[in-house]
This record gives structure tokens, C-alpha cells and sequence, in this order.
């Protein structure tokens, strides 16, 4: 018996095949162009393992509809990719494969796997971040994700400019926004290079750390979090992790005590497999429930 | 049969008996010394009740310890109040009364309140921050309050300044956090006289509700709560949600689809009864579990 993962993002699809240990069997990946094309080429690889297959975890780009009880349970709604609003992802999964479906944000996937095998296990709360083309944020509390009217949308939180910006900011709703001041867009704006082409040295770092701070001081403060995983292409920069602790210490100054800081802000122990481990996870989960 | 309720403020207690509909039946209120001095008048006003009492709930000022397997599970831990700093508030009420005993943070309570029998009824998410001397804020999802390694302390996050906001700010760990620009004391060195005293259409309040807007804001990504409850002295002031309300608006700029705002951001629908009823219904609860 076998689960499948499917973690869905702007710019590829990432499959896989997992068994019960959640150990990655298979994995493919393809570009995302229309939901048509897109679609057809995950749901080949999936046939190829009908005969074994239990379910399937779904990781999403968003935002997305995540009541069950709404008629829209399963799209993907308001994404600024036109081709995929509105578009029925859960549905199209079920009427081709007819298996049980789990259904999340990509950082909430992220979350789970490194809550079932990675820095998060056995702790009751985990803050789940990727930093790279957007930010986003999932969260867990006793298994359960963070939750309301839709899912979270965290990388969109306010912060206080550093002293030495004068970029106004990249995001089209709030301008300087978390997002707008910290996503790689926004390092490639001021620098006028991406990112991974600056030295470990520029100034531009400091910056980051700064509003990367703010982001984990902030969920200190309004989760009180067992740990919070810092994942995506700009953590990858090894100089931040210790950069944002850095910042970190010096914004709480001591107000709360929370978990010793090398413990508490991490990047995550799955690397690039956080997302698909939760999308197993998750199907996993999904066989018994649904 | 009835319950007990504790709502200990850092300036008083109340105290209140209620009934199975947690209707408040008798409060009392005395000031907040030493230790020694208010819990011994607490103890006297339950000991009246000692033939009925079944349970009491306490919503106290923090920050404390609420992890019952903590040596110190019960205790106000760091608190600037020097008198009740590690004082054993739980074991003390056990040693002389001897009855189950719920025991969470003030602003908790409050939002417990409004999720039984106010605007968070029948809801999955709820948030609930009071605005007054300090900031404070507490949220349940699920009906299971919000916190990981310690409680939230949501009134610190981080704010953006306004840009005719002068005032350097008030908190003597962050400086210019939410708490530091917006609790009361903030409106009053600002003014120069106590918020109460301003007409209604100074300027502060334009300043204020941009403040708790931000606030609402961060709230909403991070929560996505199905409604954001402000109370407190400062909300008192009739203009204050509508003021809210508006810039939340603009603040958000679409990005997300909140309930409708008229509903999504209230007052307490308890008035000042939210932190009472939030400490009977807490009572009746642990009546069952512990």
C-alpha cells in the first residue's frame, strides 16, 4: 500500500509516491502551466500506482478553500495565476482517481512534515515559514492547523522599517508588507541581482535578518510557539539562520522566555522534503478519515 | 450548586459566585496589595459558599505558569508587581478550599466569555484583546485557548508608526510595540491628560485606531479568526470600533475576505462581564475534568 503527495506550487508540481514509514518511493515534477495540462500530467503518474494506492496529500498554492461544508470546498480561489482561479483541484482529483484527498496550503504541508518527522515532532505548537518568491506561514497546535474563516496568510504581516531601507516595497495589497520588504523579489529589486548572486557579506542581509526577526518575534508573541522553522530558497543563504536569531534576541529582549534560541528558531530538518513528507502524512491521515 | 470566579486585575479582584447558566449571582471586588492580603479576603468571600462551591475559575494578570506539568503550574512567574512575583495563586486556593481549580490569563478568560455566551458563540475562532492600562489578547480555536510554550502576549507585537506619531513610546522592554503606543498610559503621555478627558474628535484617536487597526490586521493573517473582540478602558470610547473598523479597511486592502466588518470587529457583546462569565464557565469545565 502506497500514499501519494502532490505539493503544488506557482511554478512546479512536485509528485510523489510514499509507503507507511512516510519514505519517498518515486518522486517527478512538472511545470505549472494550465490546470488542463498540469493536471494530465499528475494524474498519469498517479494511475501508474492505481492498483496500490490509498490517497492522496495535497499542498497547495493559495489561497484556497479549505471548509469542507462550502460549495467551493477543494479550489484554488483567488490566486493571481488567472489560469487556476476558481479552478476545482480536489474535485478533478476525485473524479479522476476516486480516492480519499487531503487538502492544505503548501506551508501548512510543510508544517505537518516537519511535525510528524522533523524539528516539530512530539511539540505541541510549531510555526511553520517559507521565505522565497512569496512568504507564507502555517501553524499547528496539537495536530491541528491554525485556522478561521480560511487558512492563514502570515507572510503578509506588518513590519517596522529598517532605519537604512528606502525601498518602498514590492507587494501590490500592502506594499511594505512582510512580504514586500523580504521576499527574494524584493532582494533582487534593491540589489538589482538576485539574491543567491550577493556576497554572504552584504549589507542587504542585515536587512533581511531584521524583517525575518520581526516575522519570528511576532509569532513568539501571538503563539507562543514550541519552535519556528524558517524554510525556502532564501534561508538556504547559511549566514541567516544565526543572523535572524541574532535580531531575534535583540527585538524580545528578554520578555518572554522562550525555548534556548538554537532550538527554537530553526531551518528546517527535512530541507526540501518538509512539504511532501506532510502531503504523505496527510494522506495517510486522509485514509482513515475520509 | 454553584461556581466561582476570579478575574485578579493587576489593580483588583473580582469575584463572583454563579449559577449552572452562569448567571452571576454575587461579586465582590477588592484591591490588589500583597499577596497575602487579597488572597486572604478571596478565600474569606468563597469560604461563605463552602456548602454549594463546586469549582472556581481564575483569569489572572501575568504572566504565569499554565503548563500542568510545571513545578511552578499556577504561579504569576515575572510579573513587575514585586509582591506577587512566583506566587503559588493555584496552590493556595487548593490548600484552603480544596476544589478543582481553572487557571488561565485574564484576557483568556475574557475571550472564553464571549466564545460561551458572547460574540465568539458558535464559532470556531475567536480572538479577544483588551486595550486599557496594557495590552493583552487571547485566542481559542476549537474552544482550546491558544499557547505553546507559555500563553501569547499579543500586545506586544509590532507596529508601524504613524507618520504624525511623535511620541517615542512606553514600553520599557520594546519601546514603541503596540502596547508601548497604544495602551492608555501611551494616549496619556501623549495628551498630557487621561484619554477619558480628549473630545472625541482629537486627533489621538485617528493615531489609536490606526494602532489597533494594525493590530487587527496581524491578527487576521495570523489567525484568520471568524471575529477579532477589542475591549478594555480604551474602547470604551464610543468612536473607537468604527475608527477601527475603517482603517482595518484600508489597512487590508482586499487581500483577504473577512466576514463582514460590522461583525468581524466588535466590542464585547459581555461588556465588562466577559472576564466573569469566562472564569464560571472555565469553573463548570474543570468541575468535570480535574
Amino acid at each position: 500500500m502506497v500514499y501519494g503527495a502532490i505539493e503544488a506550487g506557482g511554478t512546479k508540481f512536485v509528485c510523489a509516491i510514499g509507503n507507511d514509514d512516510l519514505e519517498i518511493l518515486e518522486r517527478v515534477s512538472f511545470p505549472t502551466t494550465t490546470p488542463e495540462e498540469t493536471m494530465r500530467a499528475v494524474i498519469n503518474f498517479f494511475k501508474r500506482y492505481s492498483d496500490q494506492l490509498e490517497s492522496i496529500g495535497v499542498g497547495s498554492f493559495g489561497p484556497i478553500d479549505i471548509h469542507r461544508k462550502s460549495k467551493t470546498y477543494g479550489y484554488v480561489t483567488s490566486t493571481p495565476k488567472i489560469a487556476w482561479q476558481n479552478f476545482d483541484f480536489v474535485g478533478t482529483l476525485k473524479k479522476q482517481l476516486n480516492l480519499p484527498i487531503a487538502w492544505t496550503t503548501d506551508v501548512n504541508a510543510a508544517c505537518y512534515g516537519e511535525y510528524i518527522s522533523g524539528y516539530g515532532k512530539g511539540l505541541s505548537s510549531v510555526v511553520y515559514y517559507t521565505i522565497g518568491t512569496g512568504i507564507g506561514g502555517g501553524a499547528l497546535q496539537n495536530g491541528n492547523f491554525i485556522e478561521g474563516f480560511s487558512h492563514p496568510e502570515m507572510g503578509h504581516m506588518l513590519v517596522k522599517r529598517h532605519s537604512e531601507d528606502n525601498f518602498s516595497g514590492n507587494c501590490p495589497f500592502h506594499q511594505d508588507c512582510l512580504e514586500g520588504m523580504a521576499a527574494g523579489p524584493a532582494i533582487e529589486k534593491r540589489a538589482g541581482v538576485k539574491g543567491q548572486n550577493l556576497s554572504e557579506n552584504d549589507p542587504i542581509w542585515e536587512m533581511e535578518a531584521f524583517y525575518i526577526a520581526q516575522c519570528a518575534y511576532n509569532t513568539t508573541l501571538m503563539f507562543s510557539p514550541e519552535v519556528i522553522i524558517f524554510g525556502g530558497g532564501v534561508m538556504k543563504q547559511k549566514q541567516m539562520k544565526e543572523k535572524v536569531q541574532e535580531k531575534f534576541i535583540e527585538l524580545i529582549n528578554g520578555y518572554v522566555d522562550t525555548p534556548p534560541i538554537e532550538e527554537y528558531i530553526v531551518t528546517p530538518k527535512l530541507a526540501d522534503n518538509a512539504g511532501i513528507t506532510g502531503c504523505l502524512a496527510l494522506a495517510k491521515e486522509a485514509k482513515l478519515k475520509y
